[in-house]
């Protein structure tokens, strides 16, 4: 099933983020301006999320969640779109380590992407046709800022804790940097406080990979109802070797082939990892925007919480009283376990509580989508502890 | 100064051929087919191939260079096409490691190359057309088969050494195990036994980058007049990142922008990492026939030693009397150390002579290219010692 498979018009565009089926959307009118890092506003706007468990009395229970580069909203339900369980269900639910028994989890759709909040593919009310290129190109700090909002109108003050992983880490940090009072506790996973040039380089390939495509028609293939769906897939199967480690794809896939008894001497699929990436590439363009995807992968380049602060990782923490737990996987060589200390060493120079856990797997940045036991295991005992501490028995 | 960049019909194609300003040519007619590992053959070919230094009385002193993947014959020399240096002149030289004062050296273009041995977009006379697809997907096999029956028509029974890196490394191993009593001395360097799982992935990517552009006309893009600049361009990005250490990209460009002073919230380069590697495609698109691309990843996809030798790779060099060095670089993760390391347990196993260098370097792949001393000293030395003992003084 594919929700953006066909030609898009205006007229379905509009029809498909109603027909998100089980979506929450939150509406910002033009008196709620959302104020972005690049000088422009974006107006109106709306948030699509999902909230799992019940807000307590006194809204003290509140844990958001916020997604990676393709995730979204649906953290801990089946996603609507491919009918799989929720990314992070082995981690949401009840008596889960995020325990949806005790706490209200809200998960929400990031602007600029592509499942129900604003993003490239709404449509520009000033000209009746998808945003495209026209929209402003967006920041992880207006990401958290359209969320700030979200829990404004929730009449959240403080959430007791942010948590998630590779760009959803990042949003994390953003969280406690830009709004520290906000945040009882915060982990962020297999992240880094900002974008390394190795990183920014594969970005950089899939997007000149989804621009070269002539059906990207400079951005306006929803108008042209085309899609670049070859530039998109080549871009999803660069990024997914990186999500990957070399020990995991060996252990996985090694030189396999997909007939084992002979090499094909062509240039069809010969090796399994060849029908895995193709296969990882096509189901990809079926639920996800290629100008999302320009937008996000931009997002997580721009993102330098020290370039912010004078250029001192530091100062950008100073004062903080957020709990912290960094978690990051020995394999995972997108978000090395040194960016996660170079995070922490920046919290103990303030003094702030921090702990770190660095997981020892093979199976790369992708692991902490995965039900790792030591993993899983790390988030409630933190989240515990951190619920005493906030006075939520 | 492109010599691939207009249209080319087979007029063109073999004036291209003939053009080749520098390079010598062997030509093997139909009475001497290339037998292929993949059961088909090719004949006619031809190969093209430079020469430094003089040939000794008693044919004792040739050195064999092998390119990488989109190396070519002009080790020692000026690229023609590009008007830069040889590509290993900091190596090969009056006086330097790989001294043409004292040896005569080899360097030819791989066949399925496109510097003038024949490859896909050679004639296929049978048809008067570029070959395109119809050119048997070839292997590493196959390329030093070509090589010998080139230094038998030179009339050298055995080679001093055999030296290359990358895929010139695969050959050097390759030379070895096939022909074993023709090799006096080996250097393999930043190489490997096999293709890892992560390296097909990477140039899985490529091929789907190419095979997407429109322009590629399922290969036959010379016939049509286009060229598959796009997609080829994403491809050498790609692999380009992967040429390079992330300490090695965080040194050269970190997180530095174009323009100084701020990001642009656009989708031009805004970061210098990313003006680099597109440069780095633009150029390459010039110098690089797009078909060549495919046929060149997939014959290293395929080298598997251990695997023509019933899975074992001790195997494969039994008997060995050939001298070996390996060198291998500490921050090269397209061939890390350990797949040096194979090697040289497997020679290990069958008391073979091998010496083996990791050079402490944080340049990644790519440091076989470039002048480190250490390197350089290496080499040297292992061919001083390796001439002594083949009584070349």
């Amino acid at each position: 099933m594919s929700i953006i498979a066909d030609p898009v018009t205006e007229e379905t565009l509009s029809a498909r983020e109603a027909r998100q089926p089980s979506s929450k959307v939150a509406f910002f009118g033009e008196d709620e301006p959302l104020r972005l890092d690049g000088g422009r506003t974006l107006s109106p706007f709306h948030i699509a999320y999902e909230t799992y468990g019940e807000l307590n009395a006194d809204k003290s229970n509140a844990i958001y969640v916020c997604h990676a580069l393709t995730g979204d909203q649906y953290a801990a339900s089946p996603n609507p779109v491919t009918g799989k369980p929720g990314w992070w269900s082995s981690l949401i639910g009840p008596g889960k380590p995020v325990d949806t028994d005790r706490f209200f989890v809200v998960s929400s759709n990031v602007i600029g992407s592509c499942m129900g909040s604003t993003g490239p593919a709404s449509v520009d009310l000033r000209t009746g046709l998808p945003y495209a290129l026209d929209l402003p190109v967006l920041t992880i700090g207006d990401m958290v800022r359209a969320q700030a909002m979200l829990i404004d109108r929730l009449g959240i003050d403080q959430l007791f804790a942010v948590i998630g992983g590779s760009m959803g880490g990042m949003q994390v940090l953003q969280w406690t940097v830009a709004y520290p009072e906000r945040v009882f506790a915060a982990l962020p996973i297999a992240t880094g406080a900002r974008h390394s040039s190795q990183n920014i380089a594969f970005h950089e390939v899939g997007r000149q990979a989804v621009m070269a495509d002539p059906d990207w028609r400079g951005g306006h293939y929803l108008q042209h109802g085309t899609r670049p769906h070859k530039g998109l897939a080549v871009a999803r199967m660069a990024a997914h070797v990186t999500y990957l480690s070399q020990a995991a794809l060996h252990r996985k896939f090694g030189r396999n082939l997909q007939d084992r008894d002979r090499l094909g001497f062509g240039f069809e699929a010969d090796f399994q990892i060849e029908s895995y990436l193709r296969h990882q590439g096509m189901t990809f363009v079926d639920r996800f925007d290629a100008n999302a995807y320009l937008y996000l992968t931009r997002a997580m380049d721009y993102f330098d919480i020290a370039a912010e602060h004078g250029g001192r990782l530091a100062d950008a923490f100073r004062g903080a009283r957020t709990r912290f737990c960094l978690v990051s996987f020995s394999s995972d060589w997108l978000f090395p376990t040194q960016e996660s200390r170079a995070v922490v060493h920046a919290l103990n120079a303030n003094a702030a509580s921090v702990s770190f856990v660095e997981i020892a797997t093979d199976k790369g940045h992708d692991a902490f989508l995965l039900d790792e036991p030591e993993f899983t295991g790390a988030v409630q005992g933190f989240l515990s502890s951190a619920a005493k501490a906030r006075g939520l028995l």
